[in-house]
């Protein structure tokens, strides 16, 4: 078994409201060291056998990921666990 | 500035319909060979000065995660741009 990590986030010129809301909450908790951020998506594909980098990006051009707004980064992960 | 990723996923034991509903979509695109697709948030904290994991941790336990059904991860990401 292989993992394949897809992280997508909005394109640097987009806005995302909801990670300007986290922003905007830290004040509240004494935080004022934070310049931004921002929130995407984290998926984590796991791969019979092999990891497919082909396949994951495929599958996060087509099914992940909006590429109008979105940018996507695949990595292959190391499984620290032995178990499955 | 320094930048800490936070990674928000559900734990094993809690469903997830979203990566479910990805992952049956993948025999339509030929795709066989994955097993599992699970889908959780990335999040990007940008600090000015440097990074300040106890501080991300605290963003992260209050505000990004759920700690009943969510696990975070924590981790200082380079920063390849040297713009900014």
């Amino acid at each position: 078994m292989a993992r394949v990590v897809v992280d997508v986030m909005l394109k640097p010129e987009i806005l995302d409201p909801q990670g300007q809301a986290v922003a905007g909450a830290l004040p509240q908790l004494g935080i004022g060291n934070v310049r931004s951020v921002r929130i995407g998506k984290h998926i984590e594909i796991e791969f019979d056998g092999e990891a497919d980098l082909d396949r994951a990006r495929e599958i996060a051009d087509k099914l992940l990921a909006n590429p109008v707004i979105e940018d996507f980064t695949l990595r292959v992960e190391e499984l620290e666990e032995a178990d499955q």
